[in-house]
Formats: structure tokens, sequence, C-alpha cells
């Protein structure tokens, strides 16, 4: 479960949503400005309609998105849509990266943590395609999972993303340094 | 090893340190505006004297200052400041976090890499002490490793971190949601 409301500090217009919301205005949001994760793990975006910059919501408290959105460089006004994301047992996370589209290239058989895919001998600053076997994944730009991200779910694409484009409507770099299991 | 560039993209004067920065004003930088981990891990500062807000810098490429560091909220400027880190075996790093300050109250035992502490049930969306007994570790204050960061060294402070005030130069929140081993 997800609870949004329109101030921060989890003030002003409450709800609580246990399914997807394709549009938050049409729930009468003008705009989310804090919000808990009760339970699962969530795929925030930028968009309506699951489009633009994604941010993954896992339990806990968010009491301010200007304080917890993007970066300096790459800020995001607002959070339109949401969805939860499916996830497996932290442990049963099993996830294929390869150094070009189309599953070609160098690849790299993931079932942990990487904060940095340079420091456990990832030769590149970019993966090209991935094929998320089981779980749900979030890849980010930047070592310690910062900088544009983009959630990769076995559920989704049959679990294939074979380019660039396939990782998110605003999906505009292949550098990925970083990759981690997304926590239920 | 750290290389820093006063220009982004890794361009401009540059430089490779092995050691410390006390100052890079002091090493004729008036900021930083990229830089790559080449070798360990390393800790940036906001402020001269290894003071103020704390980034850990993984092994990978940080092409622009802007898009990596803090949100939109927290903004900070420049990196003035940077040391390497000790880090333990992956494996070996183990760390107890407590309910309250001077360690006590209710306690957790940690030894992976946890992006929302609610999730794995800890009951409160606080931290108030740390004993790092072996290795380093990054908590956070938002889940997924986002907000403000503290840096917890078993080689500094003997490991201990019993009050707020202990974590950091400008520390002011006990807000912790996530935490993790730092990767070498």
């Amino acid at each position: 479960m997800i609870v949004v409301w329109d101030e921060v500090f989890f003030q002003g217009r409450r709800q609580e949503f246990t399914a997807e919301c394709y549009d938050v205005r049409a729930c009468g949001f003008q705009t989310l400005r804090s919000f808990k994760i009760e339970s699962g793990a969530w795929a925030g975006f930028e968009h309506v309609g699951f489009q633009g910059q994604q941010f993954v919501l896992e339990r806990g408290e968010y009491p301010r998105w200007e304080a917890w959105s993007g970066s300096h460089a790459y800020h995001v006004e607002r959070m339109s849509s949401f969805r939860p994301i499916a996830c497996a047992n932290h442990r049963d996370s099993k996830m294929t990266i390869f150094e070009w589209e189309n599953f070609l290239g160098r690849k790299g058989e993931l079932s942990d943590d990487y904060p940095s895919l340079p420091a456990m001998g990832w030769g590149s600053s970019a993966v090209s395609s991935f094929r998320a076997h089981s779980g749900a994944w979030v890849c980010s730009q930047f070592p310690g999972y910062r900088g544009f991200q983009y959630i990769l779910e076995c559920d989704r694409h049959a679990g294939e993303y074979k380019h660039v484009r396939e990782w998110g409507s605003h999906a505009q770099t292949s550098q990925v340094q970083s990759i981690r299991r997304i926590q239920q």
C-alpha cells in the first residue's frame, strides 16, 4: 500500500492506494508532495501513464518530494503516476547484463547488489541490454545508485530489455554503473 | 586513485591523487567538476578539512558534479576535500544499529545491504547510534540510498557513533532508512 499527500510532511489531502494510479490528477491531486510506502515496492513516474523519469519507492517515509527526487541537474517537478512492482524473493533475483544491444558482447551474471559495476570487474561504464530472469532490479547511471534510474522487471517485456529505448520513455544514455535488486 | 578535473566531462586541469586532499584550492583548483575513481573507495566533502555534506565515491566515472550530487533541495555547490575510505572485505562487514543514542534501545545486526530498513523489520524511520565492527558503511536518510548520507567506518571513532553530532559536521537528522556497505 502507498499513502500519498498533497502537502509535505504528510499534511493536506490524503489517499491510500493498493493498485496502480495512471494519473494522479484524475484522483483529484494537482501534485504529490509526501508519501509513505506501507507494503510492497512501487514505481513512481514523472508523467501520467507511467512515462518519463522512473523512481523506485521501497518501504519507508518520503516526507518531501523535493528533498528526495532527482539531482540538481535532473530536477523532476512531480510524480504523476505510479504502480506496484512485482519482486522475487531477494535471494532468488537473477539478471544477465550485456555489453552490446540485443544480448550481444561480453556478459555478466548478477544475483546481488552492485554499487559499482567497475569495482566488480565490469570493464565499461555502460550496459546496453538486460535480461531479467527473476525479480525486479533498478540500474543507475552513476556508482552508488545515483543519476538516471531504470526499473527492469522479469514480469514486463518478458524480462527482455534489448535496447536503450526499451528501458523507459525518456532513456537517453546507456551509462550504467550500479545495479541492485528492488526490496519488497 | 582518484583523478579530478576542473571542467565537466574530464576536461581542463587534471590531477591524480593517491592520498587525501585537505583543500582542493591548495592544489590549484577553484572547483572540481568531474572525476574518475580508478581504485579504492573515497569520501568527498562539501567543505575543506573533511567537513559538511559527505559523498561516497566508488569505482567509476562521474562526468558532471551537478548531475550526481545531492538532491534539488539539498544542493551542494562543490566538493572541497576528499580522502580514501578503508573498507573490509565485502562479506566481512558488520555493524550494529541502535534505536537510541549511546547504544541503547532496540538493536539490529547488519552484514548486508539494506535499501529499506523498514522492509527488513526495523520498526522506525530513525537510527540514533551505530557501532561499526568491521568495514565501512554509508547510511542514508531515505529508502533507496537517497537524501543526506553519512559515512560510518570501523577505523574512525573506534567505529563508535554515539550521537547524531558524531556522524558528521552538518548532521541534523537521525532519520535513516537505508544502509549499505561501501564497495572497494
